[in-house]
């Protein structure tokens, strides 16, 4: 299997964080124009991936709709860190840390509209891990 | 890698499709009784998979979640399109285009009361493509 | 493709079990240092799987979350069972019933923090199987 870790930086703010560029480049590199299965997978707790169209409002609409769903406010039971991480650690329940997606001929086989995203509520990490793993067919 | 792309009808109006009988008659054949997983996946940035039960009010019963966590109001930043689309746009990352059923001598090895649904809000859209991919193992 | 499944108890209460040890287990026996991904599923109707840190109080977070977000009432039109059971059916659209995990060498690759969860809100299922398969890259 090909795989690597990449470090993404996601800021000390909620981040939507494009992977589309480093993915198809890490196909670029392995794929070879094979088919096969990329996954997607975050090293992380308090992280999730989401495929989504981006550059058009939803990354604003996804972190409100979580803002709401999981407040940042004290009620998590999980409270170090920051106000309302625990927030952080329920989201990959509901935004899970792992993706698939087909690659056809060493390309992405994705819809024109979507792309591959970190979602990162937790402000008080900056930096990220992102494993790429290529299983061809 | 066996793989194809199917076009669904799913209508104008929220929607759940079960993709079940379209599953089985891929692995009949493609995959030859071998064992391996079902990769399936869902081209669009306004749609998703779901592996539930169908037939007995769960369909309802999704949709009116999903109307209540993800209102089709005018919240949206997103907002071109009916009223409430962006909406669509947030759920992927809530119920996420991929899914990956093991299996087994060639069947799905799905529980009794599984099924794999396409889940689809967006009135929008009347014809959805849904790729499958069978990664023997 | 290496296959197994397991029995667990998860009780007649909200439930979050946790998998870890019997994914390491199996990987140990089968993997034989290979890389690959682990497909973990749930083959049931009404239960999820989640990957997130437990024993630091998020297992009573997620199970408030999902109390909030599908409560048990007699809102559902699945409504056989216990009071609320509907809300069963509906989770798995949210907390879905398969996840995939990088294998590097034979071992998982998951981040310090997390762990494999299954959840079971059902309260009327008090044993519950999971499928572990093994595909090597």
């Amino acid at each position: 299997m090909h795989t690597t870790l990449l470090s993404v930086t996601t800021g000390n703010q909620p981040a939507v964080h494009d992977l589309t560029p480093e993915c198809r480049r890490f196909l670029r590199g392995e794929a070879e124009a094979a088919d096969g299965v990329l996954q997607v997978f975050v090293p992380h707790a308090t992280a999730g991936l989401a495929l989504i169209e981006l550059g058009s409002g939803s990354e604003a609409d996804l972190l409100a709709t979580l803002a709401e769903l999981l407040p940042a406010d004290r009620r998590w039971r999980h409270s170090h860190g920051s106000r309302g991480h625990g927030r952080s650690h329920v989201m990959p329940a509901l935004v899970a840390p792992y993706a698939t997606v087909p690659v056809i001929g060493g390309e992405l086989a994705l819809g024109t509209w979507q792309s591959i995203a970190l979602i990162d509520l937790n402000i008080d990490n900056r930096t990220r891990e992102v494993r790429l793993s290529f299983l061809s067919g």
